[in-house]
Order: C-alpha cells, then structure tokens, then sequence
C-alpha cells in the first residue's frame, strides 16, 4: 500500500495538466494577480502524520472558508440559539443571492453563503468592538499554529470594503429583518477582515483537523468544540459547503469541504484526516477547479468518502 | 347636473365612516403620530376650477408620491435614454421587493418601485450635489405656488435615513450592479429627503395639474414636459402607480394614480383635471383605505375613467 | 383633418418594412405556415364608420385574442364571484409561468395569462358540455357578424391537444388545487377550441365594438356586457393584456389591448371606436411586430391614447 | 458494550411517547386509515446480523422510499447519462414544487423529488412497456427477498392515480420541455406504482443493504450497483432525500436516507448496516415525526454518523 505521501504526489501529478484551466477571481486586484499557476496541497492525519506537495507553504487568501472556523465559534459562543437566527439546509441558489432571504423574513438559509456569515460575525461582535473581534477570530483559526502562520491581508480587506456593494447590500436587509444586532458597518468590517485571513494550506489542514477528531485537536490533546458540535459543522459543510454546487462535491468528492474564492479548499475526513488545497483559477461554480480535481483523486485513491 | 364641488362634497360625506379604518404607516413617529381621523381631497380641473373638501389644506408627507415628479424631471434631463436603466413593466410583487431585482440583473422594473426611484434620483444626481438636487425636486414640485406651500420635513427625513436599511439595501444591490453612478449615501439622501417633502392636496392637484394637460402647465402656460412625455409618466402610473394593487386600482379607479405611505394618492384625468386625496389610514396594501373609496366614488360620479 | 381611411393607408405604408421581421409561431404547423408578408388591419366607430386596409379579410387564429371574450362571458355569467378564483392583477412573467400559481396557491394573477384563461374555460363550462360550451364562445363572439365570420379551425384546435403540455400542466395545477371544478380533459378541449377561433380583422374589430361602448354593441343596439362590467375587461386588458410586456404597449401604444400567438392584436379606444391589426410574425415578447409597429402610429396620428 | 438488539429496544422504549403525534397523510384513503400507534424499526448488518422492534413485519406503503431503487435501476440502465435529464443538487424547495422546473427549463434538481423520480421512471420505460416496467421495479427491490415480501398495492396505486392532480402537472411541464420519452400517461402510471409498492421494515431493510455495501449485495454475494454508483446515490440520498429538510436530517441523523409519506425511512450506515424504520404520523416536513426521532436515537447511540 502506497504512503500518504505518494499517494499524494500521484494525485498532483495526474492534475497538473488542469491548472491555468479556469478563471481567476478579479472583484479585488489582489485576487486577479495570484499566479495562475499554483498548486498546493496538504493533508494532517489524526495521528500526525503528515503530507505536502507542490506550493503547500505559500499563503492565500482564506475568503469563505473563514466561515467554517466563525461557525464553530459561533457555535461554542452561543449554542444552538445559533439555529433561531439562521438555518441549516441548503440554499439551491448563488452564494451571494438574496432572493431566498426574501422569501424567508430575513432567516439565511445556511451559515456558510454570505448572508449566513454576516449573521455569525454579528454574533461574535456581541460583547466586544470589530477589533478584538477580527483579532479572537485569527486566533482561533491560527490555535495550534506559529503565530505569524494566520494574518489579515490589510489590502484584501480593503478592496473587499470597497467593492462589496453586494455584501452592503445583505447585511442591511438583515437588519431590515433585526437579524443584526450590532451596525451594519461594524457587522461588514468583521465580515471582510476574516475573508482577507490569509495562510498556506499547510497551516490550514493542521487548523481545521479538530473537525476530523470530534472537536479535540488531537495534536494539542485541547478540545475546541464538542464532539456533537464538530460533526454538526461537518453536516453543514457536506450540505451547504459549496453553495449551488454542493451536491456535485458530495457525488464526486464525497468529504465535507468548503470552498474560498481565493482557491482554496478545506475536507474533512472524519476520523482521519484534514486536507487543505489550493489553485487559484476558479470553475463555473467559483470553485477551484485543480482543487477540486484534486481533491476528487485523493477521495478516489484513499476510499476515504463518507459514502 | 351638480357641480363638480358638489359631487365632492356628496362623495366625501358617503366615505366619513370609513376613514380611521385601516393602520397607520408606523415605521417611523412623524407618520405614527398624524392623527386617524383625517380626510381631504382637492380637484382643479385644466380651466382652473377648483373644488376642495375635508382637510384639504393640511400638509402630509408625500412620500412615495415624490416619485411622479422625480420621474418627470428625469424624463426631462435625460430622455429616453432612462429606459436602458430602469424598465416599465408592472411587478408583480412589493414595492420594496429585491427578488426580481436579482433574477432581473440590477434593472428594476419600473421607477415607481423605490429600487427604481433609487436609479431616477441618481440620474437627478448627475452634475450637482445633494443638496441642489434636493432643491430642485422641491422646485419643481412647488412649480406654480407659493414658496411656502412645499416643505422638506426634517424629522422625517431623518427618521427614514436612520430606519431605512431596506432601501440601503436595494440602493448597495443596484450599486453592485453598476446602476448607481454616485455614492450609495448621496443617492439615499436625495432619496429619504424627497419622500419627506410635504404639501396639502390643495398644493397637490395644482402641483401635478400639467400631468393631465399634456406636459404643459395650463394656468401658467408654462410646458413642463413634451406632450409625448406627460402621456408615458401617466402610463407607468397607470400599470405601476400602486404597486401590487395597481390592477384594483385600475379596475376600481380606472385613472393614472400614484399613493404614498403617508395616506395621501393623486390622480390625473387626461384632458381634464387633476385630484389629489388624503387620508393617513391604509388599506392591507399599503395605500390610503379612505382616500381610494373617496377616488373610486368621485370616478363613479363623473364618468372619468380612461376606460 | 385626414379620414380615418387615409390616417389608416399612412400608418399602413409606414409600417410596411417591418412586415416579415420577427418570427412565426412554430409550436403548431398551421401557424408556421402562414406567409410572412401578411399585414391587415381594420377601425370600426362607435357610429359605424369603417377604414381597412391590406389583407383585413383574411381569417387568421385568433389564439389568446379569444380570452378577452370568454371574460366578458363569464363576468356576465357569474358576475364579480369570478374574482375568487382569479385576480386582476399584472403578472410580472411569461404568459405560461407556473410559478405564480405556486406562490399564490393555485388563484391565476389575471384571467389574461394562459392559467387564468383556463379557469375562466371551466366557469363557462357549468351547466353544459364541452361542445355545448365552444358553441357558445363562437356565437359569443360572431355576434352581430355573419354566422360564417368566425369558424372552429379544427386543424388547429387537433394540434394545440398534440403539443399543449405547458396547458395541460397548468390545468392539472390548478385541479390540484381545486380551482377547476370540471374534468381537466374537459377544460382543455374548451380552451383549445377557444384559441382555434379563426376570424379576420374586419370580423375582429366589429365583434368588440361594444367593450369601446360601455358595453352596448352600438351598431345592433344589444347590450353585452354592463358598462362598469365592460370598463372593467378594459382595464384588465390595459393591465395585463400583452403579458409581460404590457407596460410598454401601455407606454407606447395607451390603449387597451389584447395580442394572440397567430399575430393578431385588438385595441379598444373608449368612447370612440375599435380596431383589429394582424401580422404573423412576432417579436420577442411574443406579440405582432408589425402588428404593433401599427397600432403605435395609428395612437400617435389619431391621439387617442387614454393617457 | 450493548447488543444491537440492545440498543434497538432501548431506543424503541424512549421513543414510544412521540408515537402517533404528528399527522397521518390524508391525501388517499389508504393511507390516512393505517393506526397512529405504529412504531417498527429493523436493522441488518453486512455480516447478516439482525436487529428488530415493534411493527417490523408489518407491510406499509413505501412511496418515496421506491425512488431510491428506481434511482439504482437506472443508474444501472443508462449510467452517467442519467445526468443530462436530471441534477443532482438539493432543491431548496418542496417535494413536489413546480418553480424551479421552470427556472431551469424541465432538467430537475435532483432524482429525489417527485419530477426527477418522473425522469427516472421514463428511462426505465424504456424498451418496455407499463406493465413489465412496474413488475421489474418491484423484482429490483425484492431482490433478495420472498416473493410475497414486495407486492403492488392496488388500492393505493387506483388512488394515486386519481387524486395525482400535482404529478400530472409535473409530468406535462417535464413533456412541454421534452425531457419525458414516453407518454405522460404511461410515466404517470409507472411512478404511481412504484410508490404503492408495499413492504415492512424487515424486507426494506434487507432490501437496500447492497447501497451499504458498496453495491453488492453481501448476504447473496451478488452484485447490483458498482460500488462508485452506491456510493453515488448514497450522496444523493445524504443531499436531496429529505427535500427542504434535508440539511436538518444530516444535522440530526448524519447518514445518507430517504422518507416516504407513508411513514417509512430507510437509512444506510456504509460499510455497516442497512436500517429500516416505521411510523406513519408526519412532521411538518411531511417525514415521518416518530421514525426521524428512533434514527436520532440510534445514531447517536452507535456514533454510527458519517461525521
């Protein structure tokens, strides 16, 4: 039986050719000038082993993959009144739409397309300002890491600020619906400054593993969430991870995952491992498309899907 | 046959009970507090009659009846050309409603719907600031009265910008579609300050008056806008003055009309008058409950439904 | 001042290179065969002054044309009651969409749009048969004409049963919600033959002669229809009579009027006259291209938009 | 370490006081006459193991539950191809809702709600007629099983037919876009077939163990699905099996299933067991209230999640 190792050298190899294919995001011009070239992965077993290969070390922009890290946050901090403020099935529309908000009296659907991830900062910022905020948010995520592995890309955030006119746009409508508690602006501020979180995948396999260990970092032997919490998150990742395109990575990937727009792309194998990857050139869906075909592999390879 | 003030006064005396019926519009206390029990109505007819009853010398806020006038001078600065940016279609949904803003890619459906006034005071934006933007609107509604006859209602201007987070809303939406071309803020005050302008019906039927004369102002001889013009503000009137009830109105009216949340509608007769209406009490689709059974008499009455 | 007939012969010669730009029906063979060429339209005054033009005697499929008079039919014969089962308001879709229907729990916005059509069909289905109740539509509808003016084109009728599974999915939508009270097979055999009623221009514009006349038929001195009934088709006509695109032949034509698939258009002018255009190929909305190029210019020289 | 049979009863035992709260469907006599009190529940392992309580030899109505075979059986006939006429993403809608269809022009979301199973039962039409299509859906579910364990119920399936008003819309709007092959009628009468289809717990579970199983049946040794295929409607089931309460039923259960509104669910534990539970009194979510409460249980008692 092949190492972890090489089974992942094997999955890079046979994707290599599909790097460049797609498009990268150009909202924000930090995003539009990441080489297209790139392509990183790394996966952390429960037991610590490790895996790496190709450009596994250089840091990306998290952007909503920051959600799966607020949620568990939001979940230790709250509880499941969470539930009261947002829902948990899967939207059946664009990351970004609105429309469903309509219909449903200003309840998201889920907490990872962006109105449910507007939500979840409003509920970190109770009992604190935007600062501190933003600053327990890149703590929880670096946890077991160097602390200069997790840091905010001041200029990412920016351009967010300036050109979210779409997020603007959910978060009034929310507080249209007094699902906000706190200013619309501070509630914006939270949301584009843990999207602008930036780390390599390295650093984000070995962040996210708790979610593969029942809510215990097993490295750290220190517990994050409870174990009925970190498969909850789990279940909300495999449903609702990859917005509209949520049940194509069930049927090809079969792991609970959540995608960024930056390219990057966290799984979870429950009982056995994390995986990070990363390409920047995004699919029709706003996934990336390396990553994903990687990602397929390695599910394919290893036996590891849920199903 | 009885004079038009008397086939006002009949009409006016058959509605009486029904006035106080119905809600107050309450999202902000300048509206919450106008008393229940008011019913005015003025008609001037394009010979310069004039018939009034009621409380028709008491100003109200004109809210979204702002939009008539709005749209007139847009027409007027931009011509046609206002047509790429915003349709003429009836809804079919709320008038705050975003839903078929984002199936319909940032092109509201009508400028009567707020997301379509929101483009129209853009466009009134264009070449000058804020506060002579709101200055011409006052302008042009005060047209031939007195100085004193039109006001903007500081207290509810400032009441709807600080409560206004679905407009905020619709305004970012329309802005991340590139149909706003000022600052979200700038088009939100403009927008908030001409819904609280406030005048009596008297002010009203005069105000609107060259509506029903083809464009041009027949006491002033003064053209206001092109024939060809007067005739299309009063179609969209027609199809979308009343949002989602706009068919019942046709159907129990018959005439161009356009309401606001503060109770009061006008109405245009082409080639013959015009009337305004107000009463604060509104019906469970947001208009005047008393104000449209005093239109629906008052057309019964004289025959003047386009139909 | 021109004659009606020369106004018309102008409109006529203006229109004339528009003719065969657009597109025919092609869901059934006997629309997709009709010559593109063909343009005709026909006025009728309400004191009997006639002006045609082009091929005004040719028959063509009525089509969607037929439900302005199976509305008149059913107000007459279930009065007001009619509006419990369907509303009068626009739509803001397509003139097949289920979606409405959906959200409103089986009540069609208007009896304009193909499923309110449908429940019409069936109210004039009580108390006799499928046979019985086409009859009845014909004769409705040939009123003051020669019995042979408008006939069932059977050919037609056969091929909207072979391809109308949108209809067919309407009815059976609205039987679930117990909004058909006959047999689904039944309403739809009615409505198939309503839309194959084959009349020309001429036949068109005499036979809602009465819906210009407060509902009398001028020319016989019958009344048809109450005059507030007879307002009222009118107005729902404005509202919603071309669909989707009511608002801009609202905006561009002002009159109200009702288009069919098989090119035809019938516009009324109230208090004055009636007038039939037919042109087969259509535009996108779905309505006569030349048909309503002809309608706009007549409007224009003859100002008699509503508005 | 407790037996299966252990853990089953006392599973039984604290569920018992939810029995017969809900509401039993009423849209057929057949089924709105079963006894509130049912409660069944049977478990079979991959080595053969058996676990079983309460009413688990009592034949109930699948419904539903007979989309998960005839998804398998097609998977089987046509293989990916499947996936041009049918997605394979959650709805964010109601079982039987038309909107999105028109949305996305006749091609479902997924196999799982009423208009994709529809798309299914026309492939397996394929080739055959009626009659030895419903008789090869139920040989694939009886499987391995008596033959008298899966039988038609023919009273269910006359009633279906009649008050199958939805269904038929369904079907008609799926024909009006060309994605059904065969007759509306005959698709119509295979589905309302397959959902009479009559079975317990013991026979479903024993049924559906080859999709725990990587597609082979472990008890007969024989293959039915490639392990890729189970694996693949497994993911399916875990997305789209509960509809609109599909990210609830992950969150709560965590194992891929799927809910009949006769009151059934089935439920696959991969690499483990099969399981089968009864009750017939519904949630709002139209799942069965006591059966989602005994799989809770259970799973949580087993850790048996995917989680």
């Amino acid at each position: 039986m092949p190492t972890l190792q090489a089974t992942l050298e094997e999955a890079y190899e046979a994707v290599l050719p599909e790097v460049g294919q797609g498009a990268l995001a150009n909202y924000i011009p930090a995003l539009a000038r990441v080489p297209k070239t790139k392509l990183g992965a790394a996966i952390v077993t429960l037991d610590g082993e490790e895996a790496r290969v190709g450009d596994s070390d250089e840091a990306f922009s998290m952007q909503s993959i920051s959600k799966v890290f607020t949620l568990s946050m939001a979940l230790q901090k709250v509880g499941a009144t969470l539930w009261h403020r947002v829902g948990r099935e899967p939207s059946g529309t664009a990351f970004n739409s609105i429309v469903q908000l309509e219909r449903e009296h200003g309840i998201p659907r889920n907490p990872l397309i962006n109105a449910g991830a507007l939500v979840v900062s409003d509920v970190l910022l109770e009992n604190r300002g935007v600062q501190e905020t933003v600053g327990a948010i890149r703590d929880f995520v670096a946890g077991g890491l160097d602390a200069s592995a997790v840091v905010v890309d001041a200029e990412v955030a920016a351009s967010e600020a300036e050109t979210g006119f779409r997020n603007a746009s959910l978060a009034n409508f929310l507080k249209s619906f007094r699902n906000l508690n706190h200013p619309v602006a501070a509630v914006l501020e939270v949301y584009f400054h843990q999207c602008a979180l930036s780390l390599s995948c390295k650093a984000l396999a070995r962040a996210d593993l708790f979610l593969a260990a029942d809510g215990q970092d097993p490295l750290r032997g220190k517990r994050i969430v409870s174990p009925r919490r970190a498969r909850r998150v789990n279940s909300v990742m495999l449903m609702c991870g990859h917005y509209d395109a949520s049940g194509d990575f069930a049927f090809r990937v079969g792991l609970p995952g959540k995608s960024g727009v930056g390219g990057g792309i966290l799984a979870i194998v429950p009982g056995r491992a994390a995986i990070a990857v990363w390409s920047p050139c995004l699919n029709e869906q706003g996934n990336s498309l390396a990553g994903t075909a990687l990602l397929e592999r390695i599910a394919a390879q290893t036996g590891w899907s849920v199903f």
